[in-house]
């Protein structure tokens, strides 16, 4: 063996590394929709339903815009009593887009909820009418992280038993950003059932004062989302959301969109409370399925993307 | 003294006693009607709507029923999700005849309910769902006694705590009547709360097999409640209504009806299960709210009563 040979096998496996950590360097570069097969100037969006399960109005409005492809994804209230019907729904249709909406408050007054875990076993969890409470500021003051962990361990083991291949979590009412210590059991969820949660590097589903998130960790760049204040016809409510989606820069976004018929159950629901009520969500049901908004989706070349892609490329 | 008058003195204490016995025997021999000040021979009614508090659209129908006198009385399903609304009804109806529906079942596929107390508590009471069983007889078999008792409690006293001014006892899907030792549980909850529980001397709401019922502690003398099998036709289910009414000796009476609209949601939730399904609750509200029916009861002379009524009738 000359020496050129000898040189050459010894460099080898140098080369070798090299190689593999360029590579490893050049997919940890790469963005989400490059992972995907977009090109780095795409914009993914999620359109995401949230509180499925809550009674038969919003499950009906939102099984009909994840059949008709009018949303991507959703994510279940596991403790509300039509949960029966989603987990029914999920078996019928086992591509769909569904995460647990992870729940520590009952913000309507004549419709509410408490516990899977139970009343006596997560005391400081529920307020003197065993329900949670109606806003998250009394889950923030008073509730012990170690009832947090076993409800929500509890609600997302009753989904996965109920046969719901669960694809993400997020939460109800912006809960689990809501303090430091909370932040810490949504991270701590997420990597013990191995699931993408939803987290924005700041804003309504970013990390609390006093933590923060890195660039890596954010799993959208935003969230965008309906707040209290814009008209109520159909074209301001349109509007706004054509506004808010069209400047938005490539990357990674999640809709969030609240979606129910207005009718009688719905109206009953969240009779005091029309923010986020009956009306308003037969609005966001108009909006999603309304051709118009179809087709500025698709003149924005927006990619609808699920949860299921975006856990696939980090997978990567 | 003289003989006699001291023979008199004597004798007085005795005539007294002899005076006293006499009134407590006709007290007791008294009907509940002539407790009431009705005469001997009238027959007493309790129209009454099972299931309140399970979802929107039996509230909206037994509320209406309730206000509009159609109906005199109704129980509550504590574990379900719409109570709150009924504990604000009964805020702003403080003289509604309320009771507790005992629940041990959650017989609705889609939309369905469990323990107050918590799956933890009482693992007997719950399915791998964590859920009250579909029927009574997973209860019979599987219930332990404290269990049922602490459950029970827990549903009385929510209500309480709510502010209800609970008047009377019974049970869904006749559950407290389905063993001897669910049976021993209903009259101990009666005797611990001092509320009457609905019971006859037999029948569907009678003892179960190897328990007897005195005619002292049988409330009613009959129930009377449809059973699946008749046909569905306005017609048809009012004539079985007058049918079973018309013929009744004197006496005391219930007639347990089951109010909701045939709506969406009521749909939903009865969708796989026809009997005391969405249309039949319908046809329901649409008996007790018919001139027809009204009138039938008038020329019947049938004494519509509460439940308040008849406990008072047992307190003399």
């Amino acid at each position: 063996m000359n020496h050129r040979l000898r040189l050459l096998l010894l460099l080898f496996p140098i080369c070798l590394g090299f190689v593999q950590v360029n590579l490893a360097q050049t997919i940890e570069s790469k963005t989400v929709q490059e992972r995907l097969s977009y090109t780095a100037s795409a914009r993914l969006l999620v359109i995401h339903a949230d509180d499925l399960g809550m009674n038969h109005s919003v499950n009906r409005a939102t099984f009909e815009a994840l059949e008709k492809g009018w949303i991507t994804s959703a994510s279940i209230l596991v403790p509300c009593p039509w949960f029966p019907e989603v987990a029914r729904w999920a078996k019928q249709h086992p591509n769909a887009d569904l995460g647990i909406h992870l729940a520590l408050t009952s913000e309507w007054t004549d419709l509410r909820w408490g516990p899977v875990s139970g009343v006596g076993r997560v005391p400081s969890l529920v307020d003197t009418h065993g329900y949670f409470p109606l806003d998250t500021p009394d889950v923030t003051q008073r509730a012990k992280m170690p009832d947090v962990e076993y409800e929500l361990h509890s609600q997302i083991d009753r989904a996965k038993n109920a046969g719901i291949p669960v694809t993400h979590l997020d939460m109800h009412m912006a809960g689990m950003v809501s303090s430091g210590e909370l932040f810490g059991v949504y991270r701590k969820l997420r990597d013990e059932y191995k699931l993408p949660i939803l987290l924005e590097p700041s804003g309504t589903h970013g990390s609390p004062a006093g933590s923060s998130v890195t660039a890596e960790e954010a799993t959208v760049q935003r969230v965008v989302t309906m707040e209290p204040g814009v008209a109520p016809n159909s074209k301001d409510w349109l509007d706004w959301y054509k506004k808010q989606l069209a400047p938005l820069p490539p990357g990674v976004y999640q809709l969030i969109v609240h979606l129910a018929y207005d009718d009688e159950e719905m109206r009953g629901a969240t009779w005091d409370h029309p923010d986020w009520g009956a009306a308003w969500r037969q609005r966001d049901l108009n909006m999603v399925k309304s051709a118009e908004f179809r087709q500025f989706l698709k003149e924005q070349g927006f990619v609808l993307v699920t949860w299921k892609d975006l856990a696939k490329a980090r997978q990567q």
